[in-house]
């Protein structure tokens, strides 16, 4: 009778990349919230600051306040699932992340506002526990917590807390570091081992155990990037790989810089329990979150005498040079693997894990 | 058998103020939000700027920028329900609110940040709609939207949109408005008819109708208050009375300050619409949300210049002296009734009128 083919009732595994509606991947770090940001966003908010989408806007204050005045300004929002996880809260962080977007533009944050939402409901306990580890995150990545706000929505309306901190830095004279500013011949350095936050995180909501506990690695590391810039003021480019990984920010560089990125699977410090898990998981270490590592975009010339210093930091130990910057394919991320070959390390259309921070 | 009350299956109409779990109460800008503030966070935190409890933090940089360098930032998640309402909807709230906390110091709003929890399914077309407000909203009042972030939460672990703005403003040289700075024989004005925000969304939500639409006066006042600081700089407060209205915020001077405040209820100005719309809901204006006014509180000697030159700008027209600062009750607010008495204008414990913003 008919030939039509109706589509009710089927389930599709594939992400729609079309639908009308929210996924979970527009807030993966991925494809899908870079073409949120790039289609509705942008166009609407129509600003050119925002147009770098660096982890923080450098806003320039010199007609104010005079020559060279610039202050580093940027905001997250932190829905982490659960509360409580290996290695920090929600809490420790919501004051950690910010304080590392401030920090890659070699800024040196000093103030954070917080803004809650709580969940009706939610224990006065744990909002004080979370509360208390802000205070101690904060004084311990020398900041303060200057400004804040709590809105309460009713029970089912939310998920016990969420948590934005936005963040103000003060970016020393003469310091230009931007996701842009990438070049070939550079060299890519990691600060050490990936892929901690996000098996932790994953360890937890899944009820897995891995015999050694792999914990966060959520850290303030505006203290590493102030002994990276006693070394040399000759740094590109600053990223903290939290959302999607190592792949995902080198991504990113690559096309806001219009250069290629090329690295060596073997160079990057991945711990032999995050690999474990990872394998266990079925996950690429590459595209998984950190919140206390951090990949440095510097000229040949002084990536040696940087990773020597970077080394001697507690929050630096493990640090590598995992790569180089090319001319070639530019927008484009490669990866030698162990077995000789080069595979391209494309951005993620969603995200791996949801809700890792 | 037994004596024991036993207190299972009893429901309480009245709040349980030593609750140990969030209630909505927390959210609503009352005495509940004042002492999660005081006991929760302030201690937690420890920071002498957010103890002032202002509408935006005053930072002084002229250790790093030279002589009179102060910047405000401020802070405000949006959590308003339904999204949209008659004269606004999250997207241009947002933006204005935290356009009028910096306001509130003085200062000149300059850049803001834009923070998306948005709820898995929600209608992009919804969203782009929401920051199409925003964008509008920005340039009307002069700021510009500089970084951002956008994360996703399950359904049903959200509520289609949550948005947080936290904004930067430059506090002009010699400017110093705190909500500590009432002096008794100061005058109180307010900058016009109150009370439309909270009935326009309370009336969309519950699907009320009173002749005419009740519109939300949701403004950027940064411009209003650049026009008062042209007519002098002698302003000791600003403050803007949204969630718990008129009375919560001279409530909240009060205190700060240490001083009376006392008002003629007669001369408050509150539209009949909206008189008519608060007999009806139950509901006293002087707690009902604005979005678009401002109490100001000012030296008796530059009160009526100042009236002057507010009347004459359009978010003013109907401004008014409502009442003075004293030096008795120090803490306290009372209000002057048309039947010659005199009644207690306290803070509400929580809130009439929960996520009005």
């Amino acid at each position: 009778m008919t030939d039509s083919i109706t589509f009710d009732g089927w389930t599709c595994p594939l992400f729609l990349r079309d639908t009308p509606n929210i996924v979970m991947g527009h807030g993966g770090g991925g494809t899908l919230s870079a073409e949120l940001i790039e289609n509705l966003f942008l166009p609407a908010f129509a600003d050119d600051t925002l147009n770098t989408l660096g982890d923080s806007a450098a806003l320039d204050l010199s007609h104010i306040f005079g020559a060279d005045a610039r202050i580093a300004f940027s905001t997250d929002s932190y829905v982490v699932k659960p509360l409580f996880f290996p290695g920090g809260n929600i809490g420790d962080l919501a004051v950690n992340g910010t304080v590392n977007d401030i920090a890659m533009s070699g800024a040196q944050p000093l103030y954070l506002s917080t803004g809650f939402i709580l969940e009706e409901g939610l224990s006065l306990e744990v909002l004080g526990r979370i509360a208390e580890t802000m205070g101690v995150a904060a004084r311990k990545a020398g900041v303060r917590l200057v400004t804040g706000d709590t809105k309460v929505v009713d029970k089912n309306h939310g998920d016990a807390v969420f948590i934005n901190t936005s963040g103000i830095g003060v970016i020393p004279a003469g310091i230009n570091i931007a996701p842009t500013l990438a070049r070939p011949g550079d060299v890519v350095i990691v600060s050490g081992d990936i892929g901690q936050h996000g098996v932790a995180v994953m360890s937890v909501r899944e009820g897995l155990e891995f015999g050694t506990v792999i914990e966060s690695d959520s850290a303030p590391l505006n203290n590493l990037v102030a002994t990276m810039l006693g070394v040399t003021t000759d740094i590109h480019v600053l990223r903290d790989p939290t959302r999607g990984g190592v792949a995902s920010s080198l991504n990113e560089i690559a096309k806001a810089s219009r250069v290629g990125i090329s690295f060596v699977e073997s160079k990057l410090p991945v711990p032999p329990s995050v690999r474990a898990a990872c394998e266990f998981l079925g996950l690429d270490p590459v595209y998984v979150a950190n919140e206390g590592k951090l990949i440095a975009i510097v000229p040949r010339g002084v990536a040696e005498e940087l990773l020597e210093a970077m080394r001697q930091h507690s929050l630096g130990l493990n640090s590598a040079i995992i790569g180089e910057v090319t001319d070639d394919r530019p927008g484009m991320v490669v990866a030698k693997t162990s077995l000789g070959g080069t595979r391209v390390v494309d951005m993620q259309l969603g995200e791996q894990l949801p809700r890792i921070c």
